[in-house]
């Protein structure tokens, strides 16, 4: 595939579009706020205030899966674009003001009576993350705004599966699935939780079959899509889709595309900050490379590249330039 | 002294409350964009708006200098207040969450027609800090909102430099020091910045020399405020005031009471990550063991430690417990 002749972004990505609230916890603050610990918790706008005066003193980073894996492509020197739905508040501007500082097309509705959704992630001193996601606005995202003419001159659509979560989330994967589709454009989604796909698991397992070219997860969240072990979910993904990449934690990650399957395993040096983002930042590293032709080897090694410098900070955005970590074990000529 | 027996703070800390936009900047964006690099630079709001469009993507964490000290206060396990103003906005939400999550008191004025301030602090690759500060209610600061009963019920009164800035600053100052000097509350200040010792120097000097107990500030600071080199300033502050605590970078501190002087080298294997809050929270620990009665040798070597902290991660608030950090080096029972 090659960039866009026409400027259009090359890979858009569509996710809820949040503005993490990152503060520490502990185990027991966990515990006896009722959270499941590790995963992306629902809450409404009572809980999240009353979460908030709870919790320790915060930073707030711009986040979202979807929205981060966008950011990593575009410093990358990819072309990304983000599709998602934002209120007209200071979170919004914030949102909007840190994706397109990198350079990502910020393709945002925006509705005026709605609150920008952030998320209270809270980190234990074990460096797991157990999100606490008060969806405002986005999810409130409707088939119109799904912007059909950046999916349509996108190359790669890339949606979360936290949208599922959204009233008019499955219409929306609808929308985007028949412009793709229509327009060429390759469907690629993330399955963004185990909890997620415990609530919308044969939704998702027939969008798949119907529509996607490549599936992004990680063991748990395939293992909870086929209710089976990790060997046997991985075979019956690859029955289900051309094209796949499963991160599995300290034992690095897998890809497969038809018949060619390749794994890596992780740096035992990084030091693990924080898992924030490592996913999303899987994506980008493995979209990027995918989209530029590289091979499922090469892929992985630049999508772990990527997602470990997520992990050696706290926030989900890089704060490193990720061409400059990832460029001496690229094969040469790579970044150009 | 003692912990105030009616649960006031025994400290308080007085200063601009605001929160930091903190984004990566390369030497040349600083030059072009005509900033005083290594130094608060004060914007309009139109001006905050520009800017705020041309950085890359920022990090939302609360700030203020004169805040910072008394987080660090509260961390340290002393009872620390803030007086400050700020709007009715989401910034000012998280403002006050952030120092009430660790315990300080708030004792914030609010004006729902302004906006709480801000400031955006670059930070270049030698690891200096270019802040840009719009003051918004901040500079709206009126001697009614400095709350005399708390300043009167402390033990120490903390005050920053940059708030001789307000239009109604100076009027501030003065009523500080009649509520303290009528309640026998210490007075203490901190210098705050080169340039703002500049654009206030007669009424800082005159002011020291009328009412203060004690100065925190660094060598630049002195040097201005005397118009001498390092020395000199540092003989002539001794003249001018009790007690003092003066940074002087990679050099470490000194630190003076009447006749004591005593000074401290850094730790050589702390890496430098941003200088950001690094005077403040050595404030913090200077003051929290001068209040809790500790030696001036003492005194420095937990004021580096918080320091140190502070310089080790992006951000002016501390990430780590200061406690434990500090405990090992300080006297068997100084935590209790």
């Amino acid at each position: 595939m090659s960039e866009n002749a026409n400027n259009h972004a090359s890979i858009v990505t569509v996710g809820n579009a949040i503005v993490d609230v990152i503060a520490k916890a502990t185990d027991q603050f966990i515990a006896e706020q009722g959270m499941m610990k590790n995963a992306m918790n629902l809450i409404d706008a009572d809980r999240a205030t009353t979460l908030y005066d709870a919790i320790g003193p915060a930073t707030e980073v711009s986040g979202g899966s979807a929205a981060n894996t966008a950011v990593g492509i575009s410093l990358l020197g990819g072309h990304a674009g983000f599709i998602g739905k934002v209120g007209t508040d200071m979170l919004a501007r914030i949102f909007r003001h840190d994706i397109k500082a990198v350079g990502v097309e910020a393709l945002l509705a925006a509705d005026a009576d709605l609150q920008t959704a952030c998320s209270y992630i809270l980190i234990t001193p074990d460096k797991k993350r157990t999100m606490n996601t008060y969806l405002g606005a986005s999810i409130a995202l409707k088939p119109e705004d799904m912007n059909a003419d950046a999916i349509a001159a996108a190359d790669i659509v890339y949606i979360e599966g936290y949208l599922y979560d959204a009233p008019d989330g499955p219409a929306c994967w609808d929308k985007m699935a028949t412009v793709a589709r229509e327009a060429g454009t390759k469907i690629a989604i993330s399955l963004s939780d185990g909890w997620c796909v415990e609530r919308h698991r044969p939704a998702m397992h027939q969008f798949i079959k119907d529509h996607c070219d490549m599936v992004l997860c990680n063991s748990e969240e395939a293992e909870i899509m086929f209710q089976t072990d990790k060997d046997n979910a991985i075979r019956q993904m690859r029955q289900l889709v051309a094209e796949a990449a499963i991160t599995d934690g300290e034992n690095g990650s897998i890809a497969f595309a038809g018949n060619d399957l390749v794994s890596i395993t992780p740096d035992p040096d990084i030091a693990v900050m924080d898992t924030t983002g490592a996913g999303d930042l899987y994506a980008s590293g493995y979209l990027y490379a995918r989209h530029n032709g590289a091979d499922l080897d090469i892929a992985i090694k630049l999508a772990t590249i990527t997602a470990s410098e997520a992990i050696s900070h706290i926030g989900a955005r890089p704060q490193a330039d990720l061409i400059e970590i990832a460029k001496p074990a690229m094969p040469t000529e790579f970044f150009g």
